[in-house]
């Protein structure tokens, strides 16, 4: 179950011929009462795809309106010039007359190889299927979900229930896991009756608190995109309520994409000056390469964890910290505390890893996710094609 | 030829007992004169080592003298605490003596693993030996420059010729090539007659304009540290004429320190709003995972590139950007040439490879050192031991 679950969602997704060997590429995520609230946050790559400036002009319009989203996967449609925004627009619009609503109320995400023109004819041509089979089953929210997977294993899909109404979504990454698709599309529908202005105030914080927080994968992709519509079937909804669930929705999905991947290693730091410091050393520690690689070979060897949150740009006090590999701690008061080297070796050749950093300045908390950097990553991106 | 060419300078190395096996790991440079202007650049990581914080003492201290520099490689000292700081004087201490200055007349600097204790006993059972060898000869200045290697595949020296100076210099590193050493340290030595003052506003600008300007490794380490000695027994040298031969000298390092690798591209941005933008630019593309993989790959897929640009943070219209690889032009007014993969895939199978990316907005220019990301870098980096 996904964005079908909540009231007033329709959703469907096949395989169009963007991509060869008939593999599912378009998908669609409609409300079933035409334009309703929806708010959106984009990429802040300055070299954003032609469908995030679509997309962002749409709303615009609109003052946070829109009826569907239709998603491509296969052609990111980025660094495509003029050409390219001629084809987000004719997406939008091959799906809209179908639909029976205005070009501006359809919003458009790509993601796929950057460079390559969007093969609209193939578009256009399977847009009148796409909106006939539309549906409201979980199967059919599912097969919009697969239709957006680049090089992910398997598709992410989240459902929560707020205190009268639901939420649902679903996700591609990516940036964890096969970056050179490096893009990260999720959308999210929900039956709360709100506005455009609420609905955005609660993503952004939705947004901050789990995809930025969570995800360190040093990449900004051209077309990183998060939408919400509301369809506002199942009544009123309180704006925290609706934060609250927004932000506990985005959070699972992206667990769920830094999950689509060899080895995750949570990363929390506490004890700094404050969240913004936490979160500094946090993304040092889970953004570097060495600890990244280090990882891989469940070496462990603290010195470049000790480093990188030095080197973070925190508060810092070597004689502080405290640094641990799940239940073993390697470091205290800043020194080493031997004779844990086997114990940390062996929890470091498991599973679902936990590294903790206590920094002993402050009430400072942040988590987020590091990924292994091995021989695998090396050879899922050395070569596009 | 290094640190022992221009006039007033002796050098050696030996093996201490630090590493096992007889492999050198204590280094001597000194002036034959005693105490002489000098100045340095330390890391700006906070959880810097022992030998960084004692060694700026002892330059604050001294109004910006010093006599000697001694280094050992197989063990950082860093993350040890009050113990660290007390071997690190200990490790100067031992070495002045024999040498007849003052303690705080000499710098140290470490490189090898985080944590560890120095085993002081074994330096200053070495100090004497150290100080009775030292010598004024090329072999001399090789032995100090050899001493301070950790996983580097060869010493690196350098000489240049000022107007009526010389300069010399040694250094390893470390961040591009074994980055869990992850440490740069380098020597210079000068014959010019100067002040403290103008010797440290000379070696801020040549280190600014060399290893900041030209090593992405995107570590800073706990230990980095670049020390010069000026003898003035060449007389006087104009501010300017040092600052080139500095910058020169420092630069060739550099380049030494990077090509000790595998595979290393350099990244040029011209077109930049200004030279800050631009180096922004090409930090953002030689730093990139992603575009280190593809060197590694020679994957001519310039989407990642792209895209980094666009994430960088400088100024940027994707509809005037040029993105070639050497000679061959893949992007065009921010679009795909077409036609090209094969000319630019066999360029990137060869090697001392050139990206150039043209941002079309202005003169900043700037070119720095990427290297590659591939299973050398994994299976060096994966285990420290």
């Amino acid at each position: 179950m996904s964005v079908t679950w909540p009231r007033g969602f329709v959703a469907t997704g096949l395989a169009s011929g963007i991509k060869p060997d008939g593999v599912a590429d378009l998908a669609l995520v409609a409300s079933t009462g035409g334009a309703v609230p929806a708010a959106a946050t984009f990429t802040t790559n300055r070299a954003c795809a032609a469908p995030v400036t679509v997309s962002r002009a749409h709303l615009a319009a609109t003052h946070g309106r829109a009826a569907a989203v239709v998603l491509n996967s296969g052609c990111a449609n980025a660094a495509t010039g003029a050409t390219g925004l001629a084809t987000a627009e004719r997406t939008a619009a091959c799906v809209a007359g179908p639909l029976g609503v205005g070009a501006e109320e359809v919003l458009v995400c790509s993601t796929g190889l950057i460079g390559r023109t969007l093969p609209i004819e193939v578009i256009e041509a399977a847009a009148p299927t796409l909106v006939a089979r539309r549906g409201g089953s979980p199967a059919d929210g599912t097969a919009a979900a697969t239709a957006i997977l680049t090089t992910d294993t398997h598709p992410k899909q989240v459902t929560r229930e707020g205190a009268a109404f639901r939420v649902g979504g679903m996700a591609k990454g990516a940036g964890m896991i096969a970056p050179h698709m490096a893009t990260m599309l999720a959308v999210l529908t929900t039956d709360a009756a709100t506005t455009p202005e609420v609905l955005g105030a609660a993503l952004r914080a939705a947004v901050d608190h789990s995809f930025n927080a969570l995800i360190v994968d040093g990449c900004m992709s051209t077309n990183d995109t998060v939408i919400v519509l509301a369809s506002g079937a199942a009544g009123a909804a309180d704006a925290a309520d609706l934060t609250v669930a927004l932000t506990d929705a985005c959070a699972d999905l992206a667990w769920q994409l830094a999950g689509d991947s060899e080895g995750t290693t949570r990363v929390g730091v506490v004890g700094g000056a404050d969240d913004a410091d936490a979160r500094l050393a946090a993304r040092a520690v889970a953004g570097s390469l060495l600890v990244k690689v280090s990882l891989f070979g469940a070496d462990p060897y603290w010195g470049r964890i000790f480093s990188e949150l030095g080197a973070s740009g925190a508060a810092f006090d070597p004689d502080r910290v405290r640094v641990a590999y799940g239940p073993v701690t390697v470091v205290e008061t800043g020194l080493d505390v031997g004779g844990v080297g086997d114990a940390a070796a062996a929890y470091l050749a498991g599973d679902r890893l936990e590294i903790t950093c206590d920094l002993g300045l402050g009430a400072g908390t942040a988590r987020v996710l590091a990924t292994d950097l091995g021989h695998g990553y090396i050879e899922e991106n050395m070569r596009t094609s």
